[in-house]
C-alpha cells in the first residue's frame, strides 16, 4: 500500500510550530509496511488543499491528513475532502452527542459552531476522540482510503492508535502485504559514534534486518528493522542480531521499544518494594516530572525536593553549611549529603540527588557549565559520581536527569557496586 | 513571491527524525513576506523528487530544498535539479578547494566521492558551508529561483542566514515586495472557541491584518499578521487590532511573541523582589522544571517541593493529618496548607501549590480525574481555586502547571484579590 501524508495548517507554513505528527505517523506506517513516498504541508486554504489532495489520490492508494478539523472558520479539511470526493458532509450522531457531553462536563459555554466538528463525509466511519471534541474519520471510496485526524498530538495519537492503526493493519493483512518490524534498543551513557564503531561489522554486513543508530538529546536508539511476510518471521530475523548487540554493549542498554528510563526504573522499584526520595538542584524538577509521568508512580516515589537555593539545601535536607562552604554547592560532598538528606527526611529506602551548573551563568574557573554531581544513598552506603555535560541549559538539565535515573537503574540492577 | 519548500530524505518519511528545518525556514520566509503555500517531503528517489519539483516549478516562483546534498549514492537533490532544468552539473572550484582543505584539517581519509558535493548546476551560485563539506547553491532560471541547502540544521541555518536570506531579501526588494509581520498574543484560562466567539466580528472584518487563534496543549495563541511595504507600516496596522483584543480579553493575555508564562512570572518576581517556594503534588516537578528553564531563575525561586506522598505533605510541609483525613489530599484545604507550608519552610514571600488527580487511577466517585486545587499563600493571606482539566495524565499535568503559574501571574499583576 502507498499512502501520502498531509499536514494541514497555516501555522505550519509560517513556522510557528514544528510538525511532530509527521514523524510519528511515518514511523508507525513504516512499521505496518506501508510506503510513504510524499508528505505535503498545506495552509488553511480549501482550494490549495483540494488541488493537492486530487493529485495524491491519483497517484497513491491512501491519504492521511492531520489538522484542520476544529470548530473554526479556518478548519477546512473535511470540506476539502467533501469537495474532491463529491460527498456531502453530514452530522455524525455519536460525535455530536460526545461534543455535547464534553461541553457539559467541562462547564464550557455552549457554541453551535462546535457541532461543525461532528460533520463528516457521507459513508465515512467516525474515529472517536477520547481527549477532545473533534472526531476524525476514515472514508473508503472506490479507489482510495482517506483518513483525517485532528492536529493536536495529544488527540491525534490515541485516535491513530485506537482506530486508524487497527484499520490499516487489517487492510494490509487483507492485501497479503509484507510487514516491517522494528526493534528499538535504548542506550544511555554511550555516544552514537561509539555505538557505530562497536557495531560497524554488524551494520555493514546486514541488509535485512537493517541496523541504524539514532541520537536523541540524552540517549541513543538503535533500530533493528526486518522485512518479512509475517511478524513471527521478522522477529526470528531480529533475535540473533539483538542478542549480538546485547552481548557487546548490554551494560549501556536500559530498555527496548516504548520503554522509557523512568518506566523501567519504576518497575524495578516496584518489584524490589523500595521507595525513593529525590533531591534535585540543577534539574529543577525534571526528574520528578519524568518519574511522575508514569501512571502509578506514587507506589514508590515519595517526594522530589527541588532545593534550588543553598539555604534550603541546608535548612531542609540538612546539608551542612560547612560542606557547602568548603566544597561548594556543586560538589560530590554536597551531592552525597543531599541524597542522604532526602532519604532520611522522607524515610525512603533510596535517596537520589543531582547538583550541577546548567548555565549559561554560574560557572567558575574550576567549575564549568555542565559540571554535575550525582548522589545515591541506600541502606548500605552513599556514593557520588562526577559528570560533564555539553549543550545549552535545557540540554544540560535533560542529560543530568537522564544520567541520574541511569545511576539509579544501575543500582537497582546490581550493576553498580556501592562505595560505602 | 511564492516559494515552495522541499525536505529531501527517506529518514523523514520513515519518521526517524522530526523535520525542524521546515518550521525554521517557514518562519524566516514569512518574515520576508514570501508566501509558502506548500511544503513537500520526498525520499531519496530521483524520479519522485524530479516529478514533484516539476509540479512546484510550474505553480511557484521559487523552490527551496534541504537535504540530499551529501557525498553518498542516495544524495540525489543536485541530480534531480539538473534533470528538471536540463542543466549539467559542474564542479565548483572554490567548493572543491574547501572540501580538500576541510578533509586535511580534520585529518579525514581522502575519498574522491567527497568531490561529488562540489558539483552544482551550470550557472548556479555556490552557497558556502562554514560548518561542513557540502555547499548549497542558488540557481536562477528564466522563470524560477531554485535553492538547495544541506539537511543538517547546524549546517543549513548559517548558510541560510549568511547567503540565502540576503539573496531573497534583495529579490523581494527588487520586486517591490511586502513584508509580513506577525504578532502572537498568548492566552491562558480561555478556550480557542471562546476567543473566536468574542472576536468573531474582528476576525471576519479583517483581511490585513489577519487574525487567527491556535490552540496549544495548555494555552491558546492568537496571531495578528499584517502585510505591508515596511516593518513600521505593518506594526501600525497591527497596533489598533492588538489594542482592541486586549480591551476585550486582556485578563487572559499573559504575554506576546516569544514570552513564556514562566519567563513573564520570573520577570515579575524579580521586579517585585519577591521569592517563591512551590509545593507540587500531581504536577510532579513540572512547575519547578518550567521555572528553572529560565536562566537566572535562582534569583527568585527558592525551592519546589514535590510532596507526592501524603505522609511527606504532613511531615515536610506541615499539612495537618486531620486536614487530609477530613477533606482529602485533593482539596482546597490541603492546597492552602501546602502553599502556606512551602512559604513558611523556605522563608519565601510567596507559596504556590498544586494538588490534583492526574489519572488514570486515583479518581473517586466525588473526585474525578482532572480535579485540581491550586493554592497561593502571601503575606496578606492564602487562597485556593478549584479547576477541572481534561486530557490524559501528561495533559492534566501540563494544564495544572499552566494554571498554577497563571494564578501566580494574576497575583503578581494585582489582578487577583486575595481571599484572606
Amino acid at each position: 500500500m502507498q499512502l501520502e501524508l498531509f499536514s494541514v495548517g497555516t501555522e505550519l507554513l509560517l513556522g510557528e510550530i514544528v510538525d511532530t505528527n509527521a514523524a510519528y505517523l511515518a514511523d508507525k506506517l513504516s512499521e505496518l509496511g506501508i510506503n510513504v513516498f510524499y508528505k505535503t504541508t498545506v495552509g488553511d486554504n480549501i482550494a490549495r488543499l483540494a488541488a493537492a489532495l486530487d493529485l495524491s489520490l491519483a497517484r497513491a492508494d491512501a491519504v492521511l491528513a492531520t489538522g484542520g478539523l476544529g470548530p473554526t472558520e479556518d478548519d477546512i479539511t473535511a470540506a476539502a475532502i467533501a469537495q474532491v470526493t463529491g460527498l456531502p458532509l453530514e452530522e455524525d450522531a455519536a460525535s455530536a452527542e460526545h461534543i455535547h457531553n464534553l461541553a457539559r462536563e467541562r462547564g464550557h459555554k455552549w457554541l453551535d459552531s462546535l457541532l461543525k466538528q461532528a460533520c463528516i463525509p457521507r459513508g465515512a466511519i467516525a474515529v472517536p476522540n477520547p481527549v477532545g471534541t473533534a472526531p476524525g474519520f476514515i472514508l473508503r471510496t472506490d479507489s482510495n482510503t482517506i483518513i483525517a485526524l485532528p492536529g493536536p498530538p495529544a488527540e491525534m495519537k490515541p485516535m491513530f492508535e485506537g482506530t486508524v492503526h487497527p484499520y490499516l493493519a487489517g487492510q494490509v493483512a487483507g492485501e497479503g502485504g509484507a510487514v516491517l518490524v522494528s526493534r528499538i534498543l535504548r542506550f544511555t551513557g554511550i555516544g552514537e559514534s561509539q555505538i557505530e564503531a562497536e557495531l560497524r561489522d554488524l551494520i555493514s554486513a546486514q541488509s535485512n534486518p537493517t541496523i541504524a543508530p539514532l541520537a536523541k538529546s540524552a540517549e541513543v536508539h538503535l533500530r533493528i528493522a526486518a522485512r518479512a511476510l509475517t511478524r513471527e518471521e521478522a522477529d526470528r530475523l531480529i533475535a540473533p542480531i539483538e542478542a549480538e548487540v546485547r552481548s557487546r554493549l548490554g551494560q549501556h542498554i536500559y530498555g527496548a521499544d516504548d520503554q522509557t528510563l523512568e518506566s523501567v526504573v519504576g518497575d524495578l522499584l516496584r518489584q524490589a518494594e523500595k521507595t525513593l526520595a529525590v533531591a534535585e538542584s540543577c534539574t529543577g524538577g525534571l526528574i520528578g516530572h519524568r518519574l511522575t509521568n508514569v501512571p502509578g508512580s506514587s507506589d514508590y516515589l515519595l517526594a522530589s525536593l527541588v532545593t534550588y537555593h543553598d539555604h534550603v539545601k541546608t535548612a531542609l535536607l540538612g546539608v551542612p553549611a560547612d560542606t557547602i562552604a568548603a566544597h561548594g554547592a556543586v560538589s560530590a560532598e554536597t551531592a552525597r549529603a543531599m541524597a542522604e538528606g532526602a532519604r532520611r527526611l522522607c524515610a525512603a529506602d533510596i535517596g537520589l540527588s543531582v547538583t550541577g551548573i546548567a548555565g549559561p551563568t554560574g560557572a567558575t574557573p574550576t567549575k564549568p557549565v555542565g559540571l554535575t554531581y550525582l548522589g545515591l544513598a541506600h541502606p548500605r552506603g552513599t556514593l557520588a559520581e562526577e559528570r560533564r555535560f555539553g549543550g545549552d541549559r535545557l540540554l544540560v538539565k535533560e542529560r543530568a536527569a537522564q544520567m541520574a535515573l541511569f545511576l539509579l537503574y544501575r543500582h537497582l540492577t546490581g550493576a553498580l557496586e556501592a562505595t560505602p
